[in-house]
């Protein structure tokens, strides 16, 4: 007997939950509800769904979403909230991370008895682990290759997002290194493109950062953004690695589940993952998923690195949901398959303290932007601030006290501390 | 000079409308908002997104989506709606399908300016036409292979979705075959599992098929569904041509846009492209995309067929969406391009007349479960009702009418005519 696949979804109906629920089990699998021919009972109790539990919250007298058909004559529907936790066979599914995510979400959404429905989690049958080794460096392989340890890697990313040329990138890059950097990623919107063509990006500030480690035996890693077509990205990696480079990032929503899996198969580096276009997924509470659910296809497939906004980010997602995202990274998957999560949007020295408190370590990329570069004393003084904070975090001095004998930290708080 | 990369907006803010359309166009490009180093005056003018028109439509006092940051200060924050066209330079993007989409779509969805954000439309230079040729089959190359001429090709998926065995679904197919249908697929939650391995599905499916087209000169076309990673669609592609199959299945979002592109370039078959998960991207009018957008990406990579819902389903989407995305999938781009559309979902004989006034045009695949299934005369008179509404459509008689002298139409209207 092989494990099911557990997936836990919140929905709202004004149909009656236990119907609710068997229309979702019939409809991602052999189908309880409308009986077919050939749909046996002894199929039906092989391949069936099986609606486990029901859980009814609170309800609401006007829908969520628009376009939900209530029960025929019903004058004044009444939509009731609930969690309903179904599972689904192996059998059905076998070993494929594209028909897990078919079938745990699929035409779910689109359902008309539904004004609501969001897939909040999902339990893989360890059964998988045979087939998607998951991340191939995650927290460990990303320290040994940059050489950190004991904090979080203290990042950022080239800004303008695109616009500057390959030498224009390496100047760029020379004076963050320089400045204490640990991570440099390439801005989502900056791929392959014709006044930036990855060939020449790569070369080009590969032997910036290659120059540096010589000099100081530190070595930067870049996170080249390879995403795009599948041979495209072959290559792409193929040349950073060539170049010495430490890491590949894929925009993991634009190029699809299939494509991370396969670059996993193939990468020699580490895959940071960036979830561009999550929020359509994601922002409306009542429909799409939770990134409790995402970030776990993601790591199967591969990605050893996964955004998860910060706190007090510049976007709409609230401080619970970012921490929340960060734990389920780090959170072990059959013993393992662990990801770094990734802090960005809006961050500098401040949110250290509550960053650290709130996830109990320190296995994280933490880049800031404007955090970093608009520091009075310069980005060298940005990027000290941040180390500044993270020690002060991580032996528990309120950020003001450490402040007081750390220059750096004193000048970030004084200058984004009122924004 | 190249072409711009054109895409339309809904949007919601409780924002200066000008100002939230300058972070739009900030935020996926070189950045217009917040000025940061390097960014020089000349770097913008190159590359950053313009804001074409901005047309005011309504307003509302409560936002449409949570987590939006009205302005500062604001103590009854006003949301104004409104369309917002922005451009992108082809600099930014290059030829690239998944940084396209990345740049139209990406963060947007995430701003805290806006309380809701829809990608309307994307409009996409013909540099892409380039390194994308489409679909390989479209309209004409599916009819060459079906056989089936000046009427739309009538199908029909396997159900259960989930749980026959290879041989019960050739045994399915076969009674399928001799009932007249043109088009048989795999339900989008069957793929390659293990009490139906696709390599036996394959090979007993095909059997039967080839056996009824030499028997009969007519070979339906069978959509197997082999999306999962990508070394396993191109092995599961390759079966199905080995076999003499004339159609293979992708479930376009659970795979992704790459994997699909990659296909694309392999593919000796026509790609059948079912959309599960859509339902997450569109459901709620002020998140995510319409399928006229959506439809685009998916042409270019390559996709025949395309899945548009059908009028009067099954699920939340309504007839006016349903009619605009399979205009949409016929809509030349570049002058070809077009993909046929195929209806699916609670269609019977009924929906063939208003199917055809509103398309015009009758290249399409038209999917009917029940509708055919569960006809009071059997598979093969289920089958001829809905060829036998498609002749009366295509000549303009009422169904009425036409049913006077068709019996199997006569008994689909009693049918189903009153569900």
């Amino acid at each position: 007997m092989t494990n099911r696949i557990v997936a836990r979804y919140w929905i709202e109906t004004a149909h009656p939950l236990e119907k609710a629920a068997a229309v979702m089990a019939g409809e991602q699998s052999a189908g309880t509800f409308v009986r077919v021919p050939g749909e046996t009972p002894e199929l039906v109790e092989r391949h069936g769904a099986r609606v486990e539990t029901i859980t009814e919250l609170s309800a609401s007298d006007t829908p969520s979403l628009p376009g939900s058909k209530p029960p025929k004559g019903t004058l004044q529907p009444h939509y009731r909230r609930a969690e309903v936790v179904l599972s689904f066979p192996f059998e059905n599914v076998g070993t494929s991370l594209t028909t897990l995510y078919t079938t745990v979400s699929g035409n779910l959404y689109e359902l008309g008895q539904f004004s609501g429905l969001r897939l909040l989690d999902v339990d893989i049958p360890e059964e998988f682990a045979a087939v998607y080794p998951g991340p191939a460096f995650g927290i460990d392989g990303t320290r040994r290759l940059s050489g950190v340890y004991d904090r979080p890697l203290i990042g950022t990313i080239i800004k303008p997002s695109v616009g500057f040329s390959p030498e224009q990138t390496a100047e760029v890059v020379k004076t963050l290194c320089e400045a204490g950097l640990d991570f440099i990623k390439d801005d989502e919107l900056q791929t392959n493109s014709p006044h930036s063509p990855l060939k020449d990006r790569v070369a080009t500030v590969m032997r910036v950062i290659r120059e540096y480690a010589e000099k100081t035996g530190k070595k930067v890693m870049y996170a080249f953004n390879i995403s795009g077509d599948i041979d495209d990205m072959l290559r792409g990696h193929d040349l950073v690695l060539a170049h010495e480079g430490t890491c590949v990032m894929l925009n993991l929503l634009s190029v699809g589940l299939a494509a991370v899996s396969h670059m996993r198969r193939h990468a020699a580096l580490p895959i940071h993952g960036h979830r561009a276009g999550w929020g359509a997924l994601t922002r409306h509470p009542a429909l799409g998923m939770d990134y409790s659910a995402a970030q776990k296809l993601f790591r199967l497939a591969g990605a050893d690195h996964l955004h998860v906004n910060g706190l007090r980010n510049k976007f709409c997602e609230s401080d619970e949901s970012v921490m929340a995202s960060a734990r389920a990274c780090t959170a072990p998957l059959f013993g393992g398959y662990q990801a770094m999560p990734v802090f960005s949007s809006g961050q500098w020295a401040g949110q250290a303290p509550d960053t650290f408190s709130a996830l109990g370590h320190t296995d994280l990329i933490y880049l800031a932007g404007g955090g970093i570069m608009a520091h009075p004393g310069g980005i060298a003084a940005g990027c000290a601030s941040i180390k500044q904070a993270w020690a002060a975090a991580m032996q528990g001095i309120p950020l003001d006290h450490y402040a007081a004998m750390h220059t750096e930290l004193k000048q970030a708080i004084e200058m984004y501390g009122t924004l």
